[in-house]
């Protein structure tokens, strides 16, 4: 938005044999831990985009479809143990699921999904956070998926003891992730910055301690020239 | 059980750095479509293992731990349509919280492990029947298992008209693989029965037509062997 227009215009729609991306919508993923403000930052800029005159999707993992939901519900709710390859398995359940049935029709339409975490989540939480490797984590979304990567993630980066402040000022109660020891989410967030730091063109890294609108503003300047 | 002894001895305990199968009890796993009775058999081995002295662990796939009953519940009984990858994650979800929690735990202990469907059920239902790769599909149940195979699986064979014929004699509904039109399931048994060429030596095939006690006398016999 260069031009000062709050009119992001569709991309052209280009048609080739190997597209990893959206052909025709933009897929926007944002990422980091819990408490860095991505439900904030999805919803103005929903709101931007929704004003400009985009149909605009916002969903999340896990849990983004009905199958998703139950998912969701054995691997943050469930009381007992859950093998860690098992865990790993069920969000790629969730996920192939939700590519297949939400993110790709919505893109196929021209439309923008707004995506609250996605293979990067799985990459830092459990690759980085549990006993299995990032490589093996990544490979397995990337089957789930058929590929298919974000054309921008922004990842929220912030300090866990903040993020863990601003989460301790809800009333919810904490789930399983949420109640793993401080060292955990640590390793989390290096693990987010190393990915961030391997593909730069897909990635924005932002600074959550900065005030939400001012974050809004920056995503905005690189979504619009996304849009073209 | 050449001697006429009906006491099968312990296999004895072999340490080794690479050893894809049970280390130290046996794992026996049922294959064949709906209706060839593989529960019979399961049971009519069972019967015989602890009438010899042996701890014997039955359990299934999916559904063999409380994880996997809310998974079977999900790809069984879910209205909507499950996307083909997804499903094929979530029976490896399942697969490895039950072999992670239940299998290798009574293998380590030295039990006999007796389980209805696994890793060939995966591959001839989801890699042949639907749009999937066998490969694929046996890859992925590998990596869930970190290569866990049976060291007995018994394939009982049928043709599926008459393996119909007996659950149409059931009160119970079908559920949605029973449901899957006739072409599906002749696909699915041609399938199981090139699995088992391919690996001889884990695999007994039977002619499920038999009478089910003279299929457990054959059974009966392979698993002496193995037992030493």
């Amino acid at each position: 938005m260069t031009d000062g227009s709050p009119v992001p215009a569709p991309r052209p729609s280009t048609e080739t044999v190997e597209e990893p991306r959206s052909s025709r919508g933009l897929f926007v993923t944002l990422e980091g831990g819990d408490g860095v403000g991505k439900t904030t930052q999805a919803a103005l800029l929903q709101e931007w985009l929704t004003d400009a005159g985009r149909t605009v999707v916002r969903t999340r993992e896990p849990g983004g479809t009905e199958v998703g939901l139950l998912i969701r519900d054995i691997v943050l709710h469930h009381r007992g143990e859950v093998a860690p390859r098992a865990e790993a398995l069920l969000y790629a359940a969730d996920r192939a699921h939700h590519i297949a049935t939400v993110v790709r029709p919505a893109l196929a339409r021209g439309e923008v999904v707004i995506q609250d975490r996605y293979i990067d989540s799985s990459v830092a939480y459990q690759g980085a956070g549990r006993v299995l490797g990032r490589d093996e984590v990544r490979e397995l979304s990337l089957w789930a998926t058929e590929g298919l990567l974000p054309d921008l993630t922004v990842l929220l980066d912030l300090d866990p003891s903040v993020a863990r402040a601003r989460l301790d000022a809800d009333d919810k109660p904490f789930d399983r992730l949420e109640a793993e020891k401080e060292s955990f989410h640590a390793r989390v967030r290096a693990e987010f910055l190393t990915l961030a730091a391997a593909e730069p063109d897909r990635f924005l890294v932002l600074d959550a301690a900065i005030p939400a609108a001012e974050l809004a503003a920056v995503v905005r300047d690189r979504i619009a020239t996304l849009l073209g």
